[in-house]
């Protein structure tokens, strides 16, 4: 493997297991076992732990934030539609993983906030990212006429952000996607909808 | 100390320990240091640390549930009312802890549910309950006119479960209220206002 694939099956490895474990019980050895990649070689591309668990949220949020864009610019859709599609996609993924794993950044936003502040700004600053993301969404929605002139989209954002965060927490406890469809009808059907 | 309070002791201990770091990282001789109970006696009182987290579950969703209903049967005030300051008082008490610790559990549904069933389920009848306590809420306030005809009280209270949960956990990353009261804002003023 190049140094590069080698980092990247770290990484690959390394969100696996976050994942599952969460990042306290993620162990350097564990990792390196099972990406076979010799012990000696982690602090060559890492720094420490802390800097891995980093590297792995960094990793996440690139390839998160080129999803959501696929959806969110999607100009073939109209904007709230688009939105609407970005969550039922996510749905639908969560399902087909058996609702196990959730938000990679929801699960480490509640293992370590108040336990590491590097991670803490870094999950803070993605989730911002999303909020963002998500209120340009609104505001084109609302510019096209199809959610009304009342809505502050930025509050409205940080809205959706929570209520999905808690509806994914709450589909890892059901084990269902009942949350999941509860919050993404009356999000569309009755908070948003037009009368 | 009586059994029953060094029972409570060793209950209220768990509590602020798994607060703190978890379930998987509370350790037993840790909680028996901190209450000062003698090492010998922890499995007078439980059957193992498994036991031990689902009980200090039970006794935290009593006096939860308590709280909870002392807003939802404030007959002195509307049912939606009730149910606004209910989320006003937590963001409140919240603040005033640093916006530390968030939902015991929510914090346990998040590091348990794909790696313990029985808390699974536990957890999950805890937001059963909320939600069935929130849905009667919405259900007087349909009832008195305060919330329009066409609300599904059990769909809305799920949304309304996922959305505090949530909120709960971004305050948590972010460090601020800013979450809390966008939830609060848009659920009142936004989602449920009649126009």
């Amino acid at each position: 493997m190049s140094k590069e694939e080698t980092r990247s099956a770290l990484i690959d490895t390394g969100r696996a297991m976050m994942f599952e474990t969460g990042f306290n019980h993620t162990g350097i050895q564990a990792v390196l076992a099972a990406a076979r990649v010799p012990k000696g070689s982690f602090y060559y591309y890492f720094d420490s732990k802390e800097d891995f668990g980093l590297a792995v949220v960094e990793d996440f949020v690139a390839s998160h934030k080129a999803m959501r864009e696929r959806f969110f610019k999607d100009e073939s859709l109209s904007p709230l539609t688009r939105l609407r599609r970005y969550f039922e996609h996510y749905a639908a993924l969560f399902e087909s993983k058996g609702f196990q794993g959730g938000c990679l950044l929801g699960n480490l936003g509640q293992e370590l906030s108040d336990q590491n502040d590097a991670f803490r700004v870094r999950l803070e600053e993605a989730f911002e990212g999303w909020r963002a993301g998500t209120a340009e969404c609104l505001r084109l929605a609302k510019a096209a006429g199809e959610i009304e002139e009342r809505w502050d989209v930025q509050t409205l954002a940080d809205f959706c952000l929570s209520g999905w965060q808690g509806a994914i927490l709450r589909m890892k406890v059901s084990k269902s996607r009942a949350p999941l469809d509860a919050f993404i009808v009356t999000l569309f059907d009755g908070l948003l909808a037009r009368r």
